[in-house]
């Protein structure tokens, strides 16, 4: 019931009895229990038909606050939101590649703790969520693996927040989080079913099954990254050859960007990048693909091209009715996304491209954080 | 409850109150109303530690029997089956592709009326499962489209079937129809997730994600038949090319085989087919595969190398338990069956390979038949 209120906003006692197929008595004892521990609060009354006005209930925003914290493969976001998952707050760290595990949990520990002294705090901070990408294991609160961040391996990071910081802390895949902020505050809102891509320095995939996330049986789902789309193509941090990951990822981008301003195929890169081609990032690229680059553009087409065709066998296995587009190389240009969209038309079966609408994140950068925080508030929610 | 009946086989009241929290009161109103539906039956009386024998109770196969029909592209298999999924008769036609539609549902009739007359009938015969390759309306029970039989389009299985034989009918795609066999009677009994590849005339999958079938927005989902393995193979029914079916399904192993005949490159086969190419079928390469023809070993084994890599990118996606290989290219020998185990440990990923077992299924051809009548079952147990 506490789910419903959120999506809905604002709802009356009848409204609720009417969804919930109980009767007035049995609504309002459990709007009494909840206003009792306030999870809700009045949000004023309406004129009604029947006569009476009547009251609306929304949630209670100040109940609680929520960390949630993302380690990306170029950043570290922190994001400080209320129970309906609003953010308050937020701090944005960049991290370059290949920094030690050690100076990584740090910076996230900084984070964490300028959000626990954050003034624009509007309650108790109640519970923690962190986000890597690569294998998770929620049950221990331990991140397995991240392939993308050199001697990351088995990272106890429930153990090591809930011990800093004395609170709660639930850890998932960031892809998975991401998929959440969609569903409570993006393109996901009311769906019960669709996939997220989430294409940025790595690629991953959530999937939302019957208004769940499908986690498979080793919580290891979504590995869409590792679709093998150049059977003869580059090696894999993962062990394979031509994952989708070696190709038409921002690393991937990055690693090809550095390689054409060295063979001298992109003045514009090579100027953004003050010549030190070592260093361009997938970033570089979407901003001079933005100003019109050939060659940045044509890195992000066949970057979305592959990722369209692994994405297109995804849609042909799931029947999605909605696939959403987010990560970091969606967003500053359109051209990923229309290399995806031509490749899906191109791979997708017909009946099944008919069925699947395509949606791109507002969510921006923040998607995976954000879900954070929704992940931490979801021991009020129950199961998301 | 009654399904609960169903997989447990026999049990007693006190064990049914335990499984689902309910004081024994309530469980004996239950078993006193499934009694009065003559939906379950006594099956004796078993020793208790408590002191007083328990009667056990289980499911009355005589409740009512149930008439499967699968439309295969090789095949059209009936199978009357009681309540518990329980074959008790059976009908094999072998069909030519090609046949014009006409035909095929006059031989579809010849089958059920075959059995609705069967003397090995255990109780009334109440409704009727049908199934065939390719998109279905079940909804409507209406078969879209099968790519593999020419003409075959917006065929209402369902008003046909009625009418002529008085009886509900209920159609879905055979490959799920498969999967619902194998959680019923096979691989997949007790189990909440697993993946059933469906490698016969055509590719199909069947998903089930805590213990129910995954149909997908428009019921089109499973299409791994349609990932794209060969981007310049050859062209698929379904507009693309080099689909999985175009290079490694049973049409497609029957083509090369005629080619290969035709090319000299196995004795053997050319003596099965009796010297006329053309007529090769798939299952003449598994009969002189398994004899140790080499030309017939390289395609099963290049099939199923083709068939596991489609399928470690389905296993890569959704992480299951349980795969289980089925079709009429599985079982006569283990070379496909290889060769797809061979590509999943190639192409899955560290960690998601070892999560998944391998399974082969034994309901040999008949699956999609006997899942056709636990379909026309589900209006007993509710939805599958």
């Amino acid at each position: 019931m506490l789910s419903f209120i959120r999506e809905k906003g604002e709802i009356s006692r009848s409204d609720l009895a009417a969804e919930f197929s109980l009767d007035k008595k049995t609504v309002s004892g459990a709007v009494d229990e909840l206003l009792r521990e306030y999870l809700i609060v009045s949000a004023g009354f309406r004129e009604s038909l029947a006569g009476r006005p009547q009251e609306l209930l929304t949630l209670n925003g100040g109940y609680g606050n929520f960390i949630g914290i993302d380690l990306g493969g170029t950043h570290i976001i922190g994001i400080l939101a209320d129970l309906s998952g609003r953010p308050l707050d937020r701090v944005f760290f960049e991290i370059r590649p290949g920094l030690p595990v050690e100076i990584i949990l740090d910076q996230m520990k900084t984070i964490c703790r300028r959000l626990m002294g954050s003034e624009k705090a509007s309650a108790a901070i109640r519970s923690i969520g962190i986000c890597a990408p690569g294998f998770m294991n929620p049950a221990t609160g331990t991140s397995i693996v991240a392939e993308n961040i050199p001697g990351w391996q088995d990272v106890r990071l429930r153990e090591i927040f809930q011990a800093e910081f004395d609170r709660p802390v639930v850890v998932e895949d960031s892809s998975r989080t991401y998929a959440l902020a969609e569903k409570w505050l993006g393109e996901g809102k009311g769906r019960q079913d669709f996939l997220l891509a989430d294409l940025g320095y790595g690629i991953g995939m959530a999937i939302v099954v019957n208004g769940s996330l499908l986690r498979g049986a080793g919580n290891k789902s979504g590995e869409i990254g590792h679709t093998i789309v150049a059977p003869d193509g580059p090696p894999c941090a993962c062990g394979n050859r031509g994952c989708l990951e070696t190709v038409a990822s921002g690393r991937a981008i990055a690693r090809d960007a550095a390689l054409g301003i060295a063979e001298g195929r992109s003045e514009l890169l090579k100027g953004l990048t003050h010549g030190k081609a070592e260093n361009a990032t997938a970033q570089d690229v979407t901003i001079a693909a933005s100003m019109g680059d050939p060659f940045s553009i044509g890195l992000l087409r066949s970057a979305g091209n592959l990722a369209g065709m692994a994405l297109a066998n995804a849609v042909n296995i799931l029947n999605p009715s909605l696939l959403i587009l987010g990560g970091g190389l969606i967003g500053t240009t359109r051209i990923m996304e229309e290399g995806v969209a031509q490749a899906l038309r191109a791979h997708c079966m017909r009946g099944i491209f008919e069925d699947v609408e395509l949606r791109v994140s507002r969510l921006g950068v923040d998607g995976s954080a954000l879900g954070c925080g929704i992940l931490a508030a979801a021991d009020v929610f129950g199961p998301v």
